[in-house]
């Protein structure tokens, strides 16, 4: 097992790597010994893990389940109202503690509900998805969608501890294996071009689930998000936390124009990193060999390298109402070079034109 | 003008108290000029204070209103997504700024809708009433109810700035002005025995409005709040923060029992501490000469010595309820002296019960 100690003073938690984690008592013991747990889950994730965590929960007071429907349409105010009520009804206090079973989905409805229940609960965020431990177990960020756009709705609050299983994901479908590659990927391209190189060696072990390359790919992961994330907890400056929407602005785009679900979020960021690679290149930052690179390594996590039938102006559109533009501007995050993403506006339109135009990279 | 700086770290904000400031554009231009604002304001409090605010923000981007109900009542989801919406539909960023202009319950509202708008906006206090004045204006505590119970759902999120316009106490119902100076003697009893020998000399003062008696009541009230909470900001420690309830356990219990506003918050508070008084002396911690004096300065605030005519029963039912308590013990707040509060379940069964049964202090 492994251990990351995520440092943010008085809200600083561990982040646990390792096979098999949710059978080992000890692990959860310091965090629930005596008090009253309420753990948050989904339809799917629960009849797979929840007994064999709650088996690692014997020395809690009590414990009760809530279980959402599995999918981002639940991301709602109606699914945090179920935690609520079952919190309430069961008389928890502020002395209880949430476990978040489940993927990014259920961790982000679920740390929101531990954050503004009683102004605050502890939790513990246990990701099953690749996507969700690589990305959410960093970085505080919780919330629900509202009808009128994603995210709209939440509060930056820390979790106690992430308790990564890999064993979780021997249960998880290959796309989303490969979305949350999509992640690790983008960790290579924007801060550290080691990781990258280590990403072209391991690639086919990382696709094959190999526990010891996950392990490292998540750990390696996890140390880029907290580097960023700790220069800009609270996105309050600008630019360096954006480094992290590499492929976003497109990838929102495209899972906006194709519904949400068509795309996996993981394969909509995939094309959206080819689409930014593309217009680095166009740019004269990046090489052709480069971009090449980014492209076969892309697709070798068998994602999508190519964005679907969109035309230009529905880009256009989507992207100017991004919550991260102002004024009509599209602030993109591109590469100087391969392992160095920035934020800027100073790009020629007719790249981005280009780009948007290309079908097939 | 009067200035009271709060200190919590990169989370620091003044607290400005004075006659006549909401006409000052130069108090609201720092913080608001080249944004969106959206001001959150009720249905009384809107028609008499709105317009003035609004011209003090010429060099706002633009401004939205949003005007709530008046009441407790209305401390709901249902005024939360009010807000939302208003903001979403008039796509308002991150960067916008929300003004409070009300009581404790508008207070309480936008803050935590600042708190949790794309996870988290600027906001600015400007509290109307004497209680939010000495009450919110330090704490950082927001949230709503949930038909479950009082403040369930809420946040800890500190404001940018309090303005404190005393002018606004021109135009409060003196049953209002009374129930907000029974927490300004709470701070006296708590925690502070010169300012208890102080209001007992200004008390007639304070009735009566006489402007500089209240600025030096609402800057010791809030000086004495900020150092109880900076011991204690997250309330995690037990009883620092908790002598703040100082009357409040009583208190919630008469609310509840004779529902909620046939008595005002500050009305059962002034009753909730003479009760607590009146355990004290029998406790022997506090001489007959000091509970007769406790209770003859809330007698000349206008508040209730006497609590209404409920069985012990009653109480014993709601106080083992309150969020503070379990295991059916019942944690209160008393008085080691005149001026020492603290929190204690280490009081005589039996000495309770004789409070509880006292019809007349």
């Amino acid at each position: 097992m492994e251990k990351i100690k995520i440092d943010l003073g008085a809200r600083s938690y561990d982040i646990l790597v390792g096979s098999d984690l949710l059978s080992q008592d000890k692990i959860f013991s310091g965090h629930i010994a005596g008090r009253n747990v309420v753990i948050v889950t989904n339809s799917t994730v629960g009849p797979l893990y929840l007994n064999k965590l709650r088996c690692s929960l014997k020395l809690a007071k009590s414990i009760i389940t809530v279980t959402l429907d599995d999918g981002e349409q639940f991301k709602t105010q109606a699914s945090l109202d179920l935690i609520y009520k079952s919190l309430l009804e069961n008389k928890f206090g502020r002395d209880s503690i949430l476990i978040a079973l489940g993927g990014g989905v259920v961790g982000d409805i679920a740390g929101y509900a531990a954050a503004t229940y009683m102004r605050g609960i502890d939790f513990i965020q246990v990701p099953t998805t690749l996507l969700a431990q690589v990305d959410s177990s960093v970085g505080g960020k919780t919330g629900i969608n509202h009808p009128h756009g994603k995210n709209m709705i939440g509060a930056f609050y820390q979790p106690r501890g992430v308790i990564i299983d890999i064993s979780c994901l021997n249960t998880l479908p290959n796309n989303e294996l490969s979305a949350g590659l999509a992640e690790v990927i983008k960790y290579g391209l924007i801060n550290d071009f080691d990781f990258f190189l280590w990403l072209e060696k391991e690639m086919d072990n990382l696709v094959a689930k190999e526990p010891r390359s996950l392990i490292k790919a998540i750990i390696r992961s996890c140390q880029n998000k907290a580097k960023v994330v700790a220069e800009d907890e609270l996105e309050t400056e600008k630019g360096i936390r954006a480094t992290l929407n590499l492929g976003h602005t497109f990838g929102h785009a495209i899972e906006t124009a194709v519904g949400y679900g068509n795309w996996l979020h993981g394969e909509a960021v995939a094309a959206g990193m080819v689409m930014a690679a593309h217009m680095s290149l166009k740019q004269d930052w990046l090489t052709d060999d480069d971009f090449q690179r980014i492209k076969k390594l892309i697709s070798r996590a068998r994602l999508p390298v190519n964005p679907p039938d969109l035309s230009v102006d529905v880009y256009m559109d989507l992207m100017t109402k991004d919550k991260k533009n102002k004024d009509g501007e599209i602030n993109l995050v591109l590469l100087k070079k391969l392992g160095q993403a920035f934020l800027t506006k100073d790009y020629a339109k007719n790249v981005l034109d280009a780009t948007l135009r290309t079908k097939s990279f």
